[in-house]
Order: structure tokens, then C-alpha cells, then sequence
């Protein structure tokens, strides 16, 4: 079958809206209608020439959408099935999913190539060129065919174009205040960046029962919205956040930070090692060039103090579990996504949409999709 | 009283021997009889510049000795006790001891200063200057006044000349593999530098159950060392190391990546970071120059492999709990002191013994006394 999509050919190129060809699910796969993707600032490494994928790719690594046919042997889902797709897959028998570490799945390794599972791909162009799917996904298409293993089923009334977020920002900023930082009460938290990432932090920290949430972040509509959703305060710059540490905490600094900026650079990485106290960690989320050497640190501050700086994916958390999870907390009302999606687009608008994230307009922007059922399948 | 000391007078100059006096234990502290004192990397970092203290300073964190007075108000402590001397002090009351990280006790902070709690000094010149000791002890001095804070008590038929280790050096490489690196039964561990620390990494891994103990010093005499005593495996370079791990874990990666140098450099981190697995963890212990970034490192490679880098003071112990333990595994047989001391010295040979360290000729140096007991207290 056929379906549009916004596709990604070399570094430092915009998205091209283009048609594809589609493949019919195989085995332990299924094809799904996407209703809503986020646009995440991932995306925007690949479209910047930070991060190379295999090009070319059909971008977007957060998507919700409607199982529209499932193929061989795919026992958990079903047509009609609402799904939030994990950007990471889940395969539940490689050592890492074995040992509550499934975020670290090993089928993780061809995220940026985005070929399915068997090591083939389901896009392709008229010319027979293989197209992968950004995470195995490429939720910047109407439809894609992706492993069972990638998505999880959550309860059809839920608004799949809010819930979407829970793909990827939601539990990365969520668990990096939960899991990664192991935020307990009472706990001083600085979180440098406020995008999409950076907010779920804020509300992770909020509802694990930090004392004080610090959001850092230089724009004025980043900092309102984490007051809004959990901040006890909010700083411009990383030396004002340094000096409400010192005076909220007596001089003994922050129990934790988390990095989530979306370019990191040496600066927020040492600012955050001072901020934090004897025994502190700090937690790194956002992604930058790998190629780069872009943490600058004296080890003498690390040991001397005895300080942790580590890196978290998902959030830590496993996807399969967190999902569902987050789902639950947003119905109950103490996980936030509506007041984070401060605008919508077309997937047409996809280029216009990372505009606004680089100029920090929003706190997340969504692409919605009205795609039409396939003929004989659930709405 | 009088005490010959080796005392340092300002960076890149060597240890001077010279004779000072020495005030009576005022409240909360004792005097001490040096038995032994161990050339541990870290005074070499003062003498050759990386690490600035305050001088005039005293020399010497790792000792061992006799007490033969007390001051006021001191308990746990009575003329004629053996102590091993902590290179931390131990406050027992801030929030650090009070949550079993006494490793990272309040007191420590003056360290580099060598003052006494209460903030004034023991020893002396002829002309009335103030001399501290390194970590609040000067343990390169016939005698020295100290906080019973820094002294836990032992056995007296224990060889202080060989226990005189347990005060800095043995728990610190121990500890890194124990504590900071949680070293499971089964995993796979590099130990990169064979020096004073990483002699006791290799022999806390090996405790440990770990089933590879990699050994990485470019010297031969370090690498049989650590083969010795419980490395499995050893390499002359990280590169070497790196590939021995993909062998041995099938393309895993090591558990576990101990940096115990004594001068960190960007590579070793780097090379540490690159040999663990995914959710591994490399432990820094060794010091440098805290003014410099000798860490230079991706945020990708963190994020991406969910990685961590932590620095580790004293193991990650609690000395008063971790001394008489290591001092019990000594009176075992499971942890081996009297095979690492290769050579020592007299307090005159002070210099030619750092000397012997920066060639990296002995796996540990230390200094013995024979300095007669004051008239009138215990031999």
C-alpha cells in the first residue's frame, strides 16, 4: 500500500513529505495507522547533522495510532487495537530485558538504521530503495509496519493524540527524576532545560516528593510551564539555579540534577556537578553529537566529592511497564500532557514544527493525523 | 615536645627533614608514636604540584603508631592503644556519618589544610609558624597530635608496619571494587593501574566472586603482582584490555571498569567508559590536578548505553566499619598486606622512596620508625 511520509535523505536537509511504499506486516509484526506523532528534539539531531542515521529514513520516534493488521504469530495485539509505540523495543529474552533492564533491549542497536527486527525494511521507494523508520518506527507517516515489540495497548477511549507523548519525552523526563535520579522526598532537584524532556523531569521530581524543584531553562514560557506543572522555582541561568542551591540547602547543594538540554555542552554538565552535594548525582538525558567530546570534568571533582554523572535512557524505566504506568497516572490526574502540547501540525508542517522547537516556542509540538481506516478495519 | 618531620614548603620542591614542635592533645584528641607510614601517590600529587595544600604542611596520610597520651574528654582511646589512622576523619554527628557516608564526613574539608578540628595546629617551627598535617595526620613525623576521629583502634599483635596500609590505600582499592563498583559473583572487571589502589581493587574483585579480574600497568612487576593476587587476566595497555573483554564477555562488555591511575587522563576514561557494557559502571579513584578537565568524554556515549562515571573516596567505605573489617579479612588471609610492601624506607629515605614510586619500582613503600616510646608510657 501506499503512504506519505516525511523522509530524511542526507544530514543537514529538511524533511521531504513524500509517498511510499508500504510492505504487509510478517511475522511478530503489525501495521498501524498513526493518529498523532510528537515532534521530539531526537528528530532534530538527525535533521541537523548531530546524530547520522542510515539515510534515508522516515523520521519520528513518538507515535500513537490503531493496529490496522497483524501478521503471523502476533498474539498481543489486534486490529482495532489503540497502541502507544515505545521508541525503544522490547524483544523480553536478551540479558537486558531478562533483568529488569529493558530499556537497554538489544534490539535497540538498529534504531538509527530502522530496519524491522528480521533486518529487512518495510519502506521502500517506487524505485525499490529501502527506507527505514526512525526507531523502528517512522512515525512521520500515515502507516508504517513496525514489531509487535514496539508497541503497547492502552485503553481506546484515551486521547491517542496527548498520550502519544508517553512514547519517548514523557517517561525519558519522568525517569530521569524517578529511576535515574531516584528522586526521594524531600530531596533538592536542579533540571537544566525545560522542552519536552526537561518538563516530565520536573513533574517525576514533583510527585516523588522532591522539597525543591529547580527548573533552569532561559526562556520565560519554559520556566512558567514548569512552575505550572511542579517547580517549586525557576531560574535563567545555571549560576542563579548554583546560587538558590546554596542558600535553599545551607551550602550543602542539590541531592541531584538532571541534564536534559537538548544540545549538551561541557558548561551545563560542570555547572551541574557543582550544584550538586557531596554524594550527588547528575543525571544526563539529551543527546549531541557522538563523534564529540562534549563533557569536559575534573575526575578530582568526581572523586574527592565522591559524584556520579550518568547517562539515562527511557528514563531507565521499562518501557513495557512504564507506559502503562504513566497511562494510568495521567488518568488519575497526577501525570500533566494536555497542558504540555502547546501546539498541533499537519504532517506536512513537520519542517515548520522544528522551527518552532529550535526557536523554543513550544513546551511540545504534536503532528495530528486524519488519516482514513482502511477499508474493513475499526476506525 | 620535639618530633623530626618531613614537612613540604611549596609545590614541586621535595620533602624537607626537620625537626618541630609539637603541642600537647588538647580535648578530643591524642598523641601518637608513629610505628609506619605509607608512601601513598597521594603526597607525591602534593610534592610534584597537581594537588596545591596549605603549606608548610607535614607529609604522610597512611600511619599507624601507638598512642601514648590523651587529651581531655577522649574515650575510645587510652595510652598504649594501636590505632590505624584514617586518612578521614570520622565526625560521627553530620549528615554524611549520620547516613553511612562517614567516607564523606564534614571534618574532611580541612584536609588539605591539616589542621585540627577545633581549627588550630599541633605542630610548629622554632620561630612559632603553624605546620599542618596531611589529612589531619602528618604521618611523616616521629609523632604527631591527632583527632581521635582519625584513629581506630586494633589489635596489638598486629604488625602496624603492615596494617599502616588499611588507612588510606587498601580500603580506597578495596572499597572501589566492594562499595562504588558493587562487584557481583560472575562479572567481569578491568582494573586499570596496578599501583597502591588498584593491588586492592584486584583483591576486593577477587573477594568479590568476579570471574574475570582484568589487570591493565603497563609495568611487568605490576601485572604479576596483580596476577598474584586474584587478577585473572592482565594487559600492558587499554587497548589490549579492550579486546581481551569483547573475548571473554562474547561482545558483552565488562561489568565494571576501575580507574585507579595515578595521574587521570582523558584516554583511560575514555578507554574505561568504551570497555564496559551497556548499564555499566566505571569507578575514578585516582586524583589529578582539580584546577584542569582531564575528563573528556561523549554525553552520547552515557545516554545512548545508559552508562555511568563515578568517583569513589576512601572505597566508598565507612572507615571505622571498613578499617576493622579489612584488618579481620587481613587476620584471615583473605586480604594480603604483607606481599604488597616491596621495599621500606626511614623517614630520611622520604624523598628516594617518592622517587621509587614515580618509577613505579615498588607495588607499596613504606616508612618504618624506631623511635623510642616517651619515658614513662607504653613500648
Amino acid at each position: 500500500m501506499k503512504t506519505r511520509a516525511a523522509v530524511l535523505r542526507d544530514t543537514g536537509q529538511p524533511f521531504e513529505i513524500t509517498e511510499l511504499e508500504l510492505d504487509e506486516p510478517k511475522a511478530g509484526e503489525v501495521l498501524i495507522r498513526y493518529v498523532a506523532a510528537g515532534l521530539c528534539h531526537s528528530d532534530e539531531h538527525l535533521r541537523h547533522g548531530d546524530i547520522v542515521p542510515q539515510f534515508p529514513i522516515v523520521g519520528g520516534h513518538e507515535g500513537a495510532g490503531i493496529i490496522e493488521k497483524v501478521g503471523p504469530g502476533v498474539t498481543r495485539l489486534q486490529p482495532g487495537d489503540h497502541v502507544v509505540c515505545s521508541f525503544l523495543p522490547v524483544c523480553g529474552h536478551c540479558r537486558w530485558c531478562s533483568t529488569g533492564k529493558s530499556n537497554l533491549c538489544d534490539m535497540g542497536a538498529s534504531i538509527l538504521v530502522g530496519n524491522l527486527p528480521d533486518g529487512t525494511f518495510r519502506f521502500h521507494d517506487a524505485e525499490g530503495n529501502d527506507y527505514g523508520g526512525m526507531c523502528m518506527l517512522g512515525t512521520f507517516s500515515e502507516r508504517a509496519v513496525i514489531s509487535e515489540n514496539s508497541a503497547v495497548k492502552v485503553d481506546p477511549d484515551l486521547p491517542l493524540d496527548k498520550v502519544v507523548l508517553i512514547g519517548c519525552g514523557v517517561p525519558t523526563g519522568w525517569g530521569s527524576a524517578v529511576h535515574a535520579a531516584a528522586t526521594e522526598p524531600g530531596d533538592t532537584i536542579v533540571i537544566y532545560g525545560i522542552g519536552g524532556i526537561g518538563i516530565n523531569s520536573v513533574q517525576g521530581a514533583a510527585l516523588a516528593g522532591a522539597r525543591n524543584v529547580i527548573a533552569v531553562d532561559p526562556l520565560p514560557n519554559k520556566r512558567e510551564a514548569a512552575e505550572q506543572l511542579g517547580a517549586t522555582h525557576s531560574c535563567e541561568t545555571a549560576e542563579e539555579a548554583q546560587e538558590l542551591v546554596q542558600e535553599l540547602t545551607r551550602g550543602v547543594g542539590a541531592d541531584k540534577a538532571i541534564i536534559t538540554v537538548g544540545v549538551v555542552d561541557a558548561k551545563v554538565v560542570t555547572d551541574a556537578v557543582n550544584t550538586i552535594r557531596k554524594g550527588g548525582t547528575a543525571v544526563i538525558t539529551g543527546l549531541a553529537d557522538p563523534t564529540k567530546n562534549n563533557i569536559e570534568l575534573s575526575s578530582s571533582l568526581l572523586t574527592l566529592f565522591e559524584k556520579t554523572v550518568k547517562g539515562s535512557l527511557f528514563g531507565s524505566g521499562d518501557p513495557f511497564h512504564d507506559i502503562p504506568k504513566m497511562i494510568e497516572l495521567y488518568q488519575s490526574g497526577d501525570l500533566k500532557l494536555d497542558e504540555l502540547i502547546t501546539k498541533t501540525y499537519t504532517l506536512d508542517q513537520v519542517n515548520e514544527g522544528y522551527e518552532d522547537l529550535v526557536n523554543g516556542k513550544n513546551i511540545r509540538g504534536v503532528i495530528v493525523f486524519d488519516t482514513p481506516p482502511l477499508e474493513g478495519t475499526p476506525a
